[in-house]
């Protein structure tokens, strides 16, 4: 913990999250395919998230943060800044738990996305699509509310919320060789890192990431995190910086980072919905596309494949552009 | 049966088929939307029929006449006509045990569907768009090899296999108040008739219509089968009209047949993409289109919703028209 300057979670802070949250959250089932299997020459197992509460895993970290408050932080409310589904299941969380949620987004952002936190009861307000406008009315929102800010990834309670997913997913699909997840701000492949590292030790865990966001590759090679400015793809959950805490996670237990381009990512979200008749997102594709691209690495081995949301806007989807 | 001139299937038809088709088809799960019974008033159980082989609830009722085949008669295959998902579901069948499948089929059909049928293995013969064509064709294919013909629908072997589907449906949900399933040929419908009448009498059974494709709404008003020349609708699978054996079931156990507009099947369908993440076709969406526009009809009722199946051209969304 030392020179972090913030808390690491532990295991025992993923099992007392999935006490906590176990009432709020979906146990997301496993799907398999037969097709899928037979192009990869893997035996894949995806982990549907799509199916969370909210449409994405990040309802178990947020869970975990506002139900871990104390009565009097609670009663201040929680608030943070995403335009993306950590903003909606935070707003889902708190509309649980029955306190204020005030979630700082961009005016440029998605209506849907503010729809979303809205119908879950959040507030939101409007910022300009800079860092210093969003930073300034985010503390502004503190000041005024008091309310307990919840970074989307870099929070030990939202790690350890994140880890129940892989937990699940270990004890439904015994023996796996490997785990896969797309990574953006690390939070997902953190919570993974931080429940496979005590519960299946010889799972190597996986981080996919597109080509043309592709910090956190960067940074696990370079061995310090890199920061790119406003990267652009398909796959827009996942252009968010590694932070300190997910980068202590990936770089101590991610056995390698691999990446996709766009196309290749357009095409294995398709190749899913087309198999498997679910809708996810763009980033939940990644996983596959880094497998097909890598099949001498998966081939015969047993694989968990993190689906982490499904959360698209059915009127833009990615391959009806141009 | 007197006057019906075919064998009307039975109850006890139903299990064998279940019993028979077990190892080739999935019990396919039931799903649930908080979201959408807040939105009708009801309780609605999705039975996911988009999540069986080959992606279709017609995987049942193939799988149980290609099954219940003698070996001499397997040995010569099987046949139908179909543009749509009875002619893939029959190819996969053939294919689980093995035997030659013929599927004939306008060779104005979509490329997508002659590759389904051709990637389980299946033989496409095309005809030309147009009913003489169509039966001198599938003369011809017969005369030659003998094959065993399997109607979409008007089968007792198919009406006994799609049975099997609401019979898992009542066993995983008891205490249904009503179950709904679209209606084109009626197979599904009269395998719901055919299941429920025996295991759960008091079930109301409606079957829901495009109101642009409502020969059986009018065949159930008049007392007799009206058949419309090539209806247009976005729900394509139900463009086909009641036959016999089919309308046997639906004038004798169907409480009463719904229909519902182009526009609220495109929005029902967008519904359950955008709340439910699975991807079904436009006819899937035909019952909760109707119990959207009916709540008094569904509300405070448990009500069992048959998604019937997922085999939509993604590059070809209903939403994306025009």
């Amino acid at each position: 913990m030392k020179g972090l300057g913030m808390y690491i979670p532990t295991f025992a802070d993923v099992e007392a999250a999935a006490v906590r949250i176990a009432p709020h959250v979906h146990r997301t089932p496993v799907l398999t395919s037969r097709f899928l299997n037979g192009l990869t020459g893997a035996e894949l197992f995806f982990k549907c998230e799509n199916l969370q509460k909210a449409g994405a895993f990040k309802a178990r970290g947020a869970s975990n943060a506002v139900f871990g408050l104390t009565e009097a932080q609670a009663a201040r409310g929680v608030a943070t800044h995403s335009s993306g589904n950590h903003g909606t299941c935070l707003s889902y969380a708190a509309g649980r738990r029955g306190i204020p949620c005030t979630v700082v987004m961009p005016r440029t952002a998605p209506q849907a996305k503010k729809d979303a936190v809205r119908g879950y009861g959040g507030r939101v307000v409007e910022c300009e699509p800079s860092t210093s406008s969003r930073e300034a009315v985010f503390a502004e929102v503190v000041a005024e509310t008091g309310a307990e800010f919840v970074h989307p990834y870099n929070d030990p309670r939202v790690i350890a919320g994140q880890g129940t997913c892989s937990l699940e997913l270990i004890a439904d699909v015994p023996e796996l060789d490997a785990v896969i997840a797309p990574i953006g701000g690390g939070g997902m492949i953190s919570g993974t890192c931080l429940a496979l590292s005590h519960v299946a030790q010889g799972v190597k865990i996986y981080a996919a990431e597109p080509e043309q966001a592709d910090d956190a590759f960067r940074s696990f090679r370079a061995g310090h995190i890199i920061a790119d400015d406003a990267p652009e793809t398909v796959a827009d959950g996942l252009k968010v910086p590694l932070k300190e805490l997910t980068w202590h996670f990936v770089r101590s237990h991610v056995t390698d980072i691999l990446t996709a381009s766009e196309e290749e990512i357009v095409e294995a979200m398709k190749l899913i919905w087309k198999r498997m008749k679910i809708v996810m997102e763009p980033s939940s594709a990644v996983p596959l596309a880094t497998i097909l691209k890598n099949p001498d690495l998966f081939r015969g081995q047993r694989v968990g494949v993190i689906i982490t949301g499904g959360n698209v806007d059915l009127d833009k989807l990615p391959w009806m552009r141009g």
